[in-house]
C-alpha cells in the first residue's frame, strides 16, 4: 500500500539557514528550555513494527524517518517584518476556523508577527482579477471563531495559474502563505513553490491538508475527522430510529467518502446501530445468495428493519460511469444511493416482502458544524506545528500527526497516493464484527 | 379563522357515571386535597380578548369553555380489572415516547392499573389478522424508552375497518384505548368510538394529539414542536455557515410542514439566519421587481449569500399538481425544492450572477430525535391528563393545554379543521421583522 | 393567590400622543396591513376561567384585561433623531444577548433607529463615576452575540441613585433605556421612570423581566427558563447515572430557586429521574415516618439509590436563618444541601445502610448557557414587543406573554408579588405523580 | 521517564498452547483471509524515534516490541462451553457500558460465546458473602446501553482477598474474567491471575484499563477522555461568559487530574478560553512578581477577566497535606481550590482591586456522561480487541494501543508506573502557546 519510501524523499525543503533568534526563547527568563526546541536529530521512524524495518535491509540509521515538527531555537524570519497570508480552498470541514484562529495566535502572541492577512474563497482569492478583497486578521478578529463552523476566509474549488499568485504575493509583500486545504490544493501550492523556487524569492508555503474524507497517506488522522463522523453518526442513529417504527424498514444513509471510506466504518461503529456498511474499497454484488439484495431481505426478516451506511465513492462499478468532473477536477460520482434504492424497491415488491424505504443525506450538515473539543486540540496543535515550520523557513511542506509525533513531510509526499480503508486490516474487521456482515458480499 | 363554537361542541363524552373512589385519594392520608381536584365548574374560556368575549353577545355564563383536564375525586373504572391498549399512529414526531412512558406510569403509580399493553404499528396492529403481537408494557419495561427517539409501538398510516377494531378489543378485553397520532388517526378514533357506543360498550376512547407540523386548531402547541423546530434551526444554521463559505452561495432548507408554516417559521426565527421565509399560508411569486428571484438577486448582491427556508407545502400553486395520496390518504404533494433549485438556477445564469446552490432537507433527522427537556415535560404532563380524563370514564376525547391550562376536547372538535400560521398575525410579523423580507411578495 | 387587581392597574402609562405614522406602514406598500397593528380595544382578559370571571360580578367590559403588545399605527418617537440605550442587570440567565441582539435589529430594520448604545455592568455603568465605557450597538456589533451565553454588556448587582442615572441620560440624550433585568432592577427602572416623571422629561423605560427562578407574577414563564431547567435536568441525569453505579447510592442535585421551585419541577418532570424534589413552597420535616430520611432510607433499600432535586431555598426553617445579605439586598440562603448531606450520612450511619453520597451543584453551568431554539424565538418577540411599545412611548412597563398573547405591563404590576409553585396546583401534582413522593412530608 | 524496557517485560503470558481452530475462520467461507489474523511476528516497535532506538545499542530484532492484538487463527477456549465474567471496577468513566457491550456482542456474534455474565459492584460483587447477584448479559440485554453513562454493572472502590475471588469464580465456572477498571484494580487482577496460576488453573484475566485521567503509561490515551475533556471545556467556556460578565471576574475551574494533568490541559486547549493552566506536574508559587497572584491581577486588569483552570492535584506542596485515603487507598487530595480562593480574594482586597470570584466543580459531570463518537468506536475496538486475546488464552494482561496499533501488554508493565504531561514535551508547550501564562510561574 504505501509507496517506496527512501529518506530523500522524507527531506523538508528550507528557504536557507535559520540564523535568529527564536522569540520563544526570550519568554522563558532564564529557564533552560532545550528541551521545548526541536533538534535535527529528533526524527520520528517511518515504519511501526519489527517486521517492516527488518524487511528495510538497511542500517539502523537509514531508516526512513519523518522530520519532528515544533519549535526551533533559531528561525528564518525576523518578526517584526514578517507578512503572513492564510487562505483555505475546496470543501468545507470542521476546524478550518480553529486552524485560521491558532495561526494568527500563535503568530501574534509567540513570535511577536503582527501582520497576517486573510485571502478570501481560496486559490481565486489572491488572484487580484478576481476582485475579492483581502482580510486583517487580528487576535480579535479571531477570537471567538472557532465556535463557528465553516470559514470565515470562504473557500472555492480549482487551482490557479502559479505565476499570477506569486506576483500578487510578491505585490502584497507576503514572506509566508499558509494553505489549509485538500489534495488538489496542495498539488496547487506546491506548483506555488516551485515557482517561487523558480524566481529565486524566499516566500514560505506550509500547508494544513485538509479532508473530510479522512484519505491523506503517511500523516495521520485529518482534522475535523472526528467530529464528521459523529455527526454521521446522529444520522445513522435517526435511520435506526425511523426502520423500527416502520414496518420492513429499510434506511440507506448516504455518508461522504469518495475514494476512502473511513467517515463510513467510524460512524457505523460509534453505535453499533449499522446493518451493512458498503465502501468503495470493498466491492459487492447485488445478486446472488451472497449478494446484498439477498442478505438484506433476510435481515429485515430476522430483525425487522435494516440500515445500510454507504459511503457515497461504493458500488461504482454497478453503475454507468459518469464523465463529468468538478470545479476541482474531481470525476462526479453516480448516484449509487439512488441505484440501490431503486433495486431494493424492485426486489421487495418481487419477493412480496413489505418495505418502507428511507432515504437519509447528511452531506452538508456534517461538514458545516464546529470542530468538537478533540479536533479543537487538534487544530490548534497542528496550526502551532505549522507556524513553527513556516517561522524556522522550512517551505513546500505541509503539518501532520504520525501516530502521536507531529511532523512535517514534504508536499509530494502526500500528494502521491491516498489513504484508504484496508479490506485486510483490523479497522474493516471491526466494521464486519459490528455489523456481522459477511467477510466477502461479492 | 374559528368555527363558530357553542358549548354544546366542548362538551366531552363519558361513558357512564363515575363513582368510584379515585386511589389517589388513599394516597393523601388526611390531607384536604380538594384544590388537586378537578370540579366540574372549572371551565377554561374559549376567548382570551374582551373584543371577542363582547362579540359573543351572549351572558358570561354562555361564554364558550372547555372542560379542565386533570384528575378527578370519582372515576369510572375500578383499576384492579382495567385493561388499558396504547396504539401511536402516524408519522414519526419527538415525545411519542415520552407519552407512552409516562402513559404506563401513571396508570401504574397513581391508578394501580396493573394491565398496559401496547398495540404494534398502528391501528393495523389492532387488527387480528395483520398477525402484529402485543406487547406488555410495564414500569421497567418503560422506564428509560424516552431516551431514544421514535415509537416503540412502532407506527404505520391508513385506517382500519372500526367493527375489526373493536372485535379485537372486546377480544382482548380492553377497557380503555389511548391512541397517540395526529388528524386523520383522530378521525379514525372517533369512528372506533362510534361503533362502541353503536354496540352499547362501556370502552373509552381518549387521544393524545400529534402532529410534527403544529397544526392542531384550538389546543396549543402540539407535543414534538419545540425539538422539531431546534432541529431544524440546526439546518438552517449549516446553510448559512455553507453560503458564506461559497462564492454566491444560495441554500434552500426544506422543512416540514405541509398546510401550516410553524416549524419553518419558529426554525427561522430562532436563530435569525434566514433570508427568505416561504410558508403554504403566504403566497409568494417568482418574478416581477416583487417576486423571489429578483429579491434573491438583490440579497446576494447584498449580503454575498442567501438562505431560504422553504416549508414543503408553500408555492404548490406555482407548480402542477400531483394526483398521488399516500397510506393516509394525504396528497403527494409537489417537488417545490426541486422547482425552486432549477428556476433560481436559471435566473442567476441568465443575469451571469454567480451562484453556488445548497440543499438541504433534514427531513427525518428533525422528527427522530428524542424530545428536548420542554417537550418531555409537556409529554408527561399531557399523558398524565389524558388518563385522569380516562379514569373517570371520558371518551371520544383528545388532551391539549389552551393558554396554559390542560383541557379535555371532544375529538370532531379539533378534526373539524386545521391550524395555520396566520399571515396578519404577530408570528408571521416577528418571521418578517426577522428576515427582512418585504410583506408581499406577490 | 392573585392580587385584586382592577383595570387601572393595568393601565400602561405613555410618555404622550402618538401622533408620527409607523415607518413599518411605508413598507408595506399598499397592502392593507391593517392586522398587524394593534388597536386600543385589543386587551387581553387577566382571567381564563368562567369560575373567576363570574366570581368578580362586575360587567363584562369592566373584566381586568392586560394592553395587547404590538407594533402602532401611530408612534411617539421620531425614529431618524432617537437615541436607544440598552443595560443588562442582576444574574446571568440564558437569553440575554438574543434580547440584545433583536432589541437592536428591531430598532434598526424596521423603525429606522441607527443610534443604540449598551450601558456596561448594569446600572453602574450608567452612572459617569464608575468610569464604565459606552458600547456602540450596531445589526453587525450583535450578529452573532446570540451564539454565546452571558451578555455582552456585562452586567452588576445593586441600585443606583436615580437622579444620578437620569442626569446621565440626559447628558447623553437617550430616549429610551431598555432594561433586562429582574425585580430588583425593574423596581429600579421604576424610580428612574419617576425621576424622569418628576422632572418633565419624555425618555422612556421598557423592561424585559428576566428570572432564572421563573418566578414573575402574572406574565407568563420567563425568557431563559425552558433552557436552565434543560441544563438542570442534564444534571439530574448525571446524578441518577452516579447513584446506579454506587452501593447505596444518594445524591442531591442543588438547582437554583429561592423562593419559587420551578426549575426543580420542570427539571424533574424532564426525565423522571427523581426521587424527591424538595422546594421552597412545600415544608417538609426530616423526621418522623413520614420525613424525608425515613422515606429515604426506605426508597434505596427498594430501588437500590435515590436521587433528591433540592431547590436553594427549601427548607429553609430547618436551619438557622442567615442575616447577610447580597448586593442586591437578597437574604443570603442558609446551606440546606450541606445540611441535608450531614443529616442524610449521621440517618444512615445510625441505622447501618450503606451510603454514598454524592453532590450535584450546576449553579453557574445552568445560567450560562446560550438560549435554545424555544428560548430564542422567545426571546427574539419579547424584544420585539419591547421595542414596539418603546417606540409608541409607552414607559413604566415591562412585556411579557399572558397565556400566548404578549401583553404590556406596568411595572408596579409585576414587582408587587412573585410567582411561586402552587402546592395544590396542576405542576405540582406532576411532580408527585412522577416521583412517587407522599403528597405530604411534613 | 519510562523504566527500563526489556523484551521480556513484554511478553504475554498465555494460559496454554492454543489449538482450537477460530470460528472466525468458518465465516469466510474460503476467502484467503490470512491477513485479518495476527501472526506471532507482528510486533510493534516501543520507540519511535531513531535516537531512541540508536540509543538502545542492541541489535533491530532485539528491540523492545509489543505483542499485536487482534484475532488469532488458534484460540485456546473452545466457545460452546466457555463462560465469561466481566467486572467493572473503580470510579465511573464514560464508555464502561460501551466496552462491556461490545465485549458481549463480540464473544456472542464472532465467537459463539453464549455463556457471559456480569458481576455488580466491582470485585465485591464476585466475593460470594457481599451478596450481590450475577447478572446475565445477552446481546439484548446490552443493546442500547451504550447511551447511557456510569455503568449497568455498578461499580465499587478497594481490592479483595485474590482466594475468595479466585474461589467464586471457580464455583460459577468462570474460565476469562474480563476486567474493565484503573490502577488499582488492575493491580488486584494481577493478584487474582498469581492466586489462579498458584492453583495450576486456567482462568484468564485480560484487562480494559480504564482512567479518566488519561495516566496509563506506555499504551496511549485511555477510553473516555476524549469525551471527559469536552466535559470540561464546557465547564470553561461556562466560566469565561461569567467573568466576562463580571466586574473583575475571576473563575476557578476545578477538574480530574490527581497526578496528571491532562484533562487541564486539553480542556484549555480545546478552546482557548483558560488564563492559567494548573497541574501537579508543574510547580507554582502564589507570591513574588512571577507568582500567580501578581499575573492574575495583571491578566485581570488587561483583560477584564480571567479564567484559571486547575488539575484538582496541583500546588498540593502550598497546602498541608491530608493523611486520610480513600477506599481504593489513594491519599485525599487538599482542598487545593478552596486555598487559592481564599488567597486570591485576600490578594484582591489588599490591592484594592475589584474581584468576582466564580468557582466551577464539574467533577461528577465529567464522568457520568455516555461516551462520545470518538470514544465509542475506541471502547468497541479495545473490546474487540480484549476478546480476541482472552479467546486465544492470554492472560494476566491488558489491551492498548500503542501509537495507533492495538496491543496485548502484560498488566504488570502498565501498573508500575503512571503516565503525566511532560513539562518539557509539545503538550505542555501547546497550552502555554495557548494560554500564554509564563514558561516558569516558580
Amino acid at each position: 500500500m504505501n509507496p517506496v519510501v527512501t529518506l530523500d524523499d522524507l527531506q523538508v525543503r528550507s528557504l536557507g539557514a535559520s540564523t535568529l533568534d527564536s522569540p520563544l526563547a526570550l519568554y522563558v527568563d532564564g529557564r533552560e528550555t532545550n528541551e521545548y526546541y526541536v533538534g535535527e536529530t529528533d526524527r520520528i521512524l517511518y515504519d511501526d513494527t519489527l517486521e517492516l524495518i527488518a524487511a528495510r535491509g538497511v542500517p539502523m540509521e537509514q531508516l526512513p524517518t519523518f522530520e519532528a515538527g515544533g519549535p526551533r531555537r533559531k528561525i528564518f524570519f525576523e518578526p517584526a517584518t514578517t507578512r503572513v497570508g492564510v487562505v483555505t480552498c475546496g470543501g468545507l470541514c470542521p476546524g478550518l476556523n480553529d486552524v485560521i484562529r491558532a495561526i494568527v495566535l500563535e503568530l501574534h502572541t509567540h513570535y511577536g508577527v503582527r501582520d497576517v492577512i486573510g485571502f478570501q474563497h481560496g486559490y481565486a482569492g489572491i488572484v487580484e482579477s478576481n476582485g475579492h478583497d483581502v482580510v486583517t486578521l487580528t487576535p480579535e478578529y479571531v477570537s471567538r471563531i472557532n465556535e463557528r463552523g465553516g470559514t470565515i476566509l470562504g473557500s472555492s474549488r480549482g487551482a490557479q495559474d502559479p505565476g499570477l499568485v506569486v506576483d500578487r504575493l510578491v505585490e502584497l509583500g507576503v514572506d509566508i502563505l499558509m494553505v489549509i486545504g485538500g489534495d488538489g490544493s496542495m498539488r496547487g501550492a506546491h506548483n506555488i513553490g516551485a515557482e517561487i523556487e523558480r524566481r529565486g524569492l524566499t516566500i514560505g508555503i506550509v500547508g494544513v491538508p485538509k479532508t473530510i474524507d479522512n484519505d491523506i497517506p503517511h500523516i495521520g488522522q485529518s482534522f475535523g475527522f472526528s467530529t464528521a463522523f459523529a455527526k454521521a453518526a446522529e444520522s445513522i442513529k435517526a435511520a435506526r430510529v425511523e426502520v423500527e417504527a416502520a414496518v420492513g424498514g429499510v434506511a440507506i444513509v448516504k455518508v461522504m467518502g469518495r475514494h476512502a471510506g473511513f467517515i463510513a466504518c467510524y460512524a457505523a461503529l460509534a453505535n453499533h446501530d449499522a446493518d451493512f456498511v458498503l465502501i468503495p474499497e470493498v466491492r459487492f454484488s447485488l445478486d446472488g445468495d451472497n449478494g446484498l439484495l439477498s442478505l438484506l431481505g433476510q435481515r429485515v426478516q430476522e430483525r425487522g428493519s435494516a440500515v445500510i451506511v454507504l459511503a457515497e465513492g461504493a458500488g461504482q462499478d454497478l453503475i454507468p460511469a459518469s464523465d463529468r468532473t468538478d470545479a476541482s477536477g474531481n470525476a462526479v460520482l453516480g448516484d449509487i444511493a439512488g441505484f440501490l434504492r431503486d433495486q431494493i424497491t424492485k426486489d421487495f415488491a418481487n419477493r412480496g416482502q413489505a418495505l418502507t424505504m428511507r432515504y437519509f443525506n447528511p452531506g452538508y450538515a456534517i461538514r458545516s458544524v464546529p470542530a468538537d473539543a478533540s479536533d479543537s486540540v487538534y487544530c490548534a496543535r497542528l496550526a502551532q506545528t505549522a507556524v513553527h515550520a513556516a517561522m524556522a523557513g522550512r517551505t513546500d511542506m505541509v503539518v501532520g500527526r504520525r501516530r502521536h509525533r507531529f511532523v512535517n513531510v514534504p508536499i509530494p509526499f502526500v500528494t502521491a497516493g491516498s489513504h484508504s480503508v484496508s479490506p485486510d486490516g483490523d479497522l474493516w474487521l471491526s466494521v464486519l464484527e459490528s455489523t456481522a456482515q459477511p467477510f466477502s458480499m461479492a
